[in-house]
């Protein structure tokens, strides 16, 4: 059978236009955590299956997980996510560290889903995470990283928005205000988790199928409807939530003071699926409604270093994909091209025997001056030189010929502006390098 | 059972020191690859079994792949190493590129390895390759962007050395000189390979093994002796090995010119397994007795694109893993300190009044100056801010407390000279940015 030529389903082939525009996410995402204290980490490509079910039950690992039994008998899965992995090593090193916390990791990750637009087999996903912050501190600088992140890309709230909800808020409202038992919290945990996916038929059908009382029916309603942190915060003082009321408004008020309120929008709907979150949530969306997808979720949750019999701890973080934000930014205009590659100086030669000084001068023009220097392995003819050079997305060209041997000289031309100098490249290397760095 | 708090055998958990220094090596080699105008990509982490048997036979797969079958019952393996990916993507597209192709990757790579000391089960791997160059100007290249490399690390002649033969030169000896037929000449490939792992006893025994004719077994110890391109060059020139000797003179003229044949040594025991090398071979050994590994491996090879039907094209290159290479670098301490974070200002507040004008503070001089700030996200005394900053590895350090809010002020602290300025915030932040970037 013949070897195919595609990727393996769901994954990418990245040629160098496709890993320059990953390599500009990565870059802007490095910067962005940097800019905020944030620290990089990495961990193993395979973690114990275990792990993953003890943070997020078995219905990952049934049915989307990379798992296999490795030659020692161990169970293992590539990860299908950061978060098990950084439980693990905080839980490892958190005793001996100062409080908070700042952690981000650009891992690559895998899930068996159907591949579609936005959603892939593999991905490389942007992981920030803050632990030991007081209530709503983490969350604010969490919110802030994400906003950095994308207005750094050049986006606006025009074109995304924050959509964020409070665990605690709906499972008071779900347990206390509806008087629900465990398992109808669950079930209306699940309807409202999918909210977004169905249409609002659908959805009211699902609510009826939980035969509700009246009473609770009235309350899920009101909830529903609420659509702004102010009506929220109405809802939340009606129903005497005090402790709910105080973080949101101190989020509200927060927010407001730092000029990220404009980003930000309650959202009833927004629960995050049954895992591990445990207070505030978000998932940021993108405004056109071509791109109706979440670019990113994240929350904060406090259990999660129990699942190794570690310390309740705050924390907060989000995870970022290079896919959909990859999309968001295509869709908004604001990802540059990177069809072609840039360097500084591309040097060919115009016969066979001047081809050792190309070499010889793109050396030294590398180590004297650390430009990027692109050189041609054969001789080329003036007129074939420059598309060349323009391929290679060089801002300067130089050719070595007969003449150039004969006087030990090169003739450097300026790709945009076409201006010329000859320049001698024993004497004058300085000057070479002086020339094309400016 | 209790979770476990290691990583999967044979894997790392890379926290913020270990993680900085990983990217120390992906930068300089990103920057190495970049001013050789080698460009980036990057391939999936899995990839059919069918393709790594293509490459390399069944001994890999048996031994060493993590291989699994998956959902859509396709046997898979995660990436052993990233060559058969290149192949499959410079066949999918050379035909529409400029030769020569030049691309690199640091991909993370698994086998299924017994984990010593510089072999791990996971690793990141620097591969460079260039495509349809002419014969030993590839060759050149590749070693140039070796050794650009290991000295921009700061590494010398006096610490590392590659040890360079040449495939065809090998099999004609083997085959045209010692005239022994394919299945010896196999035997004596794999022999020859474990030179350098075995003792002079060992490897004299595993040849007589061989019971090769009294003349053959002469030339071998001829060859096996030869300890110089000087003396390789004697030997082909006396035994009519043309071809050969052509390239080899050119390969040692070339480095002589670019002043890089200091670090070029032959060596007759280089061959680099069985598998797809068919010109130069070239191995770099770290100088140092107590680390005698490898660091890198790599050579030219033709056929790779005929295991997809594709066309015999010359190529050369390398992958350098970044265990054995932080190995090195640390065993003659070109390795710098990691351990703590660099940041321009740590900003925190002495009381809890002042927290709001510490991240409205942090966030202009993000936006406004691209900073690195680090905040504090409770009030702290100011004997501890100090230890704070410092582990913060902060440049300044900024504290906001009742007699800055009454007079929207700011003190600002050089942590290296303790000079201290204070500041308007409203009206200097210009200035403030300005003191810090200096």
């Amino acid at each position: 059978m013949a070897l195919s030529k595609k990727p393996y389903k769901g994954t990418r082939d990245l040629y160098p236009p496709q890993k320059r525009a990953q390599n500009h996410l990565f870059d802007t995402m490095r910067k962005a955590a940097h800019s905020m204290g944030y620290e990089p980490y990495d961990g193993p490509l395979l973690e114990e299956v275990a792990l993953y079910q003890a943070k997020s039950g078995d219905e990952l690992i049934r049915d989307q997980i990379y798992s296999f039994t490795d030659r020692g008998d161990r169970f293992v899965a590539i990860r299908p996510e950061m978060t098990p992995t950084l439980a693990r090593m905080v839980m490892g090193h958190h005793q001996q560290e100062t409080k908070p916390i700042r952690l981000f990791s650009i891992p690559n990750l895998m899930r068996y889903e159907k591949p579609q637009k936005g959603r892939l087999r593999e991905h490389w996903q942007f992981n920030c995470d803050i632990f030991g912050a007081p209530t709503m501190m983490g969350e604010v600088e969490i919110l802030q990283m994400a906003i950095n992140l994308l207005t750094s890309f050049g986006a606006t709230s025009k074109q995304f928005e924050i959509l964020i909800n409070h665990r605690e808020v709906v499972t008071n409202i779900f347990s206390d205000l509806m008087e629900l038992d465990s398992q109808k919290v669950h079930a209306l945990y699940k309807i409202i988790d999918r909210a977004k996916k169905v249409t609002k038929e659908e959805l009211n059908k699902m609510i009826t199928a939980l035969s509700l009382t009246n009473r609770a029916e009235l309350i899920l309603t009101d909830y529903l409807q609420l659509s702004s942190f102010d009506q929220l915060i109405l809802f939340l003082k009606q129903n005497k939530l005090e402790q709910q009321l105080a973080e949101v408004t101190l989020l509200v008020e927060l927010a407001s003071k730092l000029g990220i309120d404009q980003f930000l929008k309650f959202d009833p709907t927004i629960v995050r699926g049954l895992d591990y979150y445990t207070g505030l949530v978000f998932e940021i969306f993108d405004k056109n409604p071509d791109n109706p997808r979440a670019i990113c979720g994240g929350g904060a949750y406090q259990n999660l270093l129990t699942i190794f019999g570690g310390p309740v701890m705050p924390a907060v973080g989000f995870g970022l994909g290079d896919v959909t934000l990859s999309d968001f930014l295509t869709t908004h205009g604001l990802m540059p091209d990177f069809t072609h590659p840039t360097s500084d100086i591309f040097i060919s030669a115009q016969d066979s025997d001047a081809q050792i000084e190309v070499l010889k001068l793109a050396a030294r023009l590398r180590q004297g001056g650390g430009l990027s220097v692109v050189t041609h392995p054969e001789p080329v003819k003036i007129k074939k030189a420059f598309p060349l050079a323009e391929k290679r997305g060089a801002r300067f060209v130089a050719l070595i010929g007969e003449q150039e041997l004969t006087d030990g000289s090169v003739q450097i031309k300026n790709m945009a502006t076409r201006e010329q100098s000859t320049l001698k490249i024993k004497d004058q290397i300085e000057d070479i390098i002086k020339l094309i760095k400016l």
